[in-house]
């Protein structure tokens, strides 16, 4: 088993990207191999000596954050995150785990493994804090425009990565609308709760908004605009709360004492809401692993992506999700 | 001065709404017609003695939560909501408050006092606690499937609204998509920044989920099926969050403590995430004032939702709203 890690993507690359690398190697047990500028990657490595499973693929170029991710990819052959795909197309890695342009690591993966048969389009799934254990919400962001068959193949994927990887039981799947009545929400979902119902899927119906981090229905489905929009707001709110309840806190006297002996609890708290757990969110619906990080993702995150992309591994994601694929594509065409 | 309020609408109506409006007519002075059935009102308001200002408008029908909009309102002549708007369509109120079945109200509109010219669709407007003041985000859910010109006429309204009822001043109009670059988006949201760039509106450009709830931009704009999903995902968030810090503090001895020393500090930071201050989302693009709330509303956001009635009516929004709509037509015919 051997990951490789795009050490050029992220805001803070490739400092932080190579400190979860280590961790990920040492306190895992994972092999890594480090995808970029050699000398910037060694000088991110000093003072710490490399151990031989941690190793180190040259590369001259970066998909940069702002920058188209097609083009960029098809143009520069060889940029860290094209170059990491290519080592898991040639057999040479197992996973790719990236916290750069997220578009670019979709593209990039399209180039090299290609798209898996019987999805029309690949996603991107994020593992959220719910509140009774993870929430799997697809697509996040790869697909702005999606059509009802594509929800479908969506809830088919993150069930088959829910069951292998995060031990969830036959998961219920919610198709994300604004109400619980099939009749409602915009034409796309009307669509696709018809698709749904005929699917043979383990089908929950719609969800609405306040549903999402329940945790009833642990994986969700809605078209990346909608997940984008999710997502980045609830990190916000996660993060905002922390903040104002420190502030209200540390602004008085008595709230410095209530923070000072309370402060195991504000931890369990902060830990509730946490993002960083799993660090990464997979992408489902190409031939090969891929992992997809927050830009400014902590070691801590890298170090936890690379332990998610090496599960996956391990527990044949990829092979359950073709098989599960082609009994939806048997079902429809019966 | 005379606020409508339909006194069947809502999870608990009656008793709740009736609360809610004595509570208006007494505290803020404002003259309210409770309409509903008369002997079910009667019996709520009892053993308070009944002011003056505060009237019953008996009817005998009501359009349920689970109901069609437009048939309920279309059948049932007799509906509270379609009674209430109706005495604003005849002069004998000024305003509609309502905690019922917001699509009901938004037919009984539409059908009574009918649409305002400039205007393709209405929109409903929810104020939402932002980190610098209250933000206001439309649609959030009277139309699910908006085409672009729909969403420059909400930043219109909104912003007009906003301006006159929340003393705002010059507020910046931000459109709601998955990337600050105009490029990013759906092709709706695509469409519309490039009819908000020639619009001469207070144009922010796009913002992404992360920034709704910032309040650097206090106007967002996005279509109803987003919307919904953003407006009760941060209830529940905002909810949750007030939840697990209790269970966590009161789980603990010296949790318990910090609460109990804490506890000016844990009020002040609720009330900064409270959904109830404004109590309604006003109803915006018809010729009249209607202000949706919350099925599941307490008294005290009823009453806080006639005062901003009562506010929309006084700071003569519809008058401005209509002359900005005007001025946007014509720059868009130039």
């Amino acid at each position: 088993m051997k990951i490789a890690v795009d050490a050029m993507g992220g805001d803070n690359a490739p400092d932080v990207v190579v400190q979860g690398a280590a961790a990920a190697v040492s306190e895992l047990g994972i092999d890594v191999v480090l995808v970029g500028n050699e000398a910037a990657v060694n000088t991110a490595l000093r003072p710490r000596s490399r151990p031989d499973c941690l190793t180190i693929q040259n590369c001259t170029e970066v998909v940069e954050m702002d920058e188209s991710p097609l083009k960029g990819v098809r143009q520069k052959k060889d940029a860290s995150i094209r170059v990491a795909f290519e080592l898991v197309a040639r057999g040479e890695a197992d996973a790719v785990v990236s916290a750069g342009n997220s578009g670019a690591t979709l593209a990039a993966g399209l180039l090299t493994v290609s798209r898996m048969a019987g999805v029309e389009r690949p996603g991107i799934a994020s593992i959220m804090p719910g509140e009774k254990g993870p929430v799997v919400l697809i697509d996040v962001g790869a697909n702005v425009d999606c059509r009802p068959s594509h929800l479908v193949q969506f809830g088919v994927m993150a069930s088959a990565f829910a069951t292998s990887c995060l031990g969830m039981v036959q998961p219920r799947i919610g198709l994300l609308s604004i109400g619980e009545e099939g009749g409602k929400g915009n034409e796309q979902v009307r669509l696709a709760h018809e698709l749904f119902m005929d699917s043979g899927l383990n089908f929950a119906g719609n969800v609405e908004g306040r549903d999402i981090l329940a945790g009833e229905v642990p994986i969700i489905v809605c078209d990346g605009f909608v997940g984008n929009v999710v997502l980045k707001l609830s990190e916000n709110l996660a993060e905002r709360i922390t903040r104002i309840l420190k502030a209200e806190l540390m602004g008085a006297f008595l709230g410095r004492m209530a923070a000072f002996i309370g402060k195991g609890c504000f931890m369990r708290f902060r830990n509730k809401l946490a993002y960083e757990e799993y660090g990464g969110a997979p992408l489902l619906g190409i031939n090969g692993v891929g992992i997809v990080c927050h830009g400014g993702s902590s070691s801590k995150a890298i170090k936890n992506a690379i332990g998610l992309a090496a599960r996956y591994v391990d527990n044949r994601v990829l092979e359950k999700m073709a098989s599960e694929l082609s009994a939806l594509k048997k079902e429809n065409t019966q």
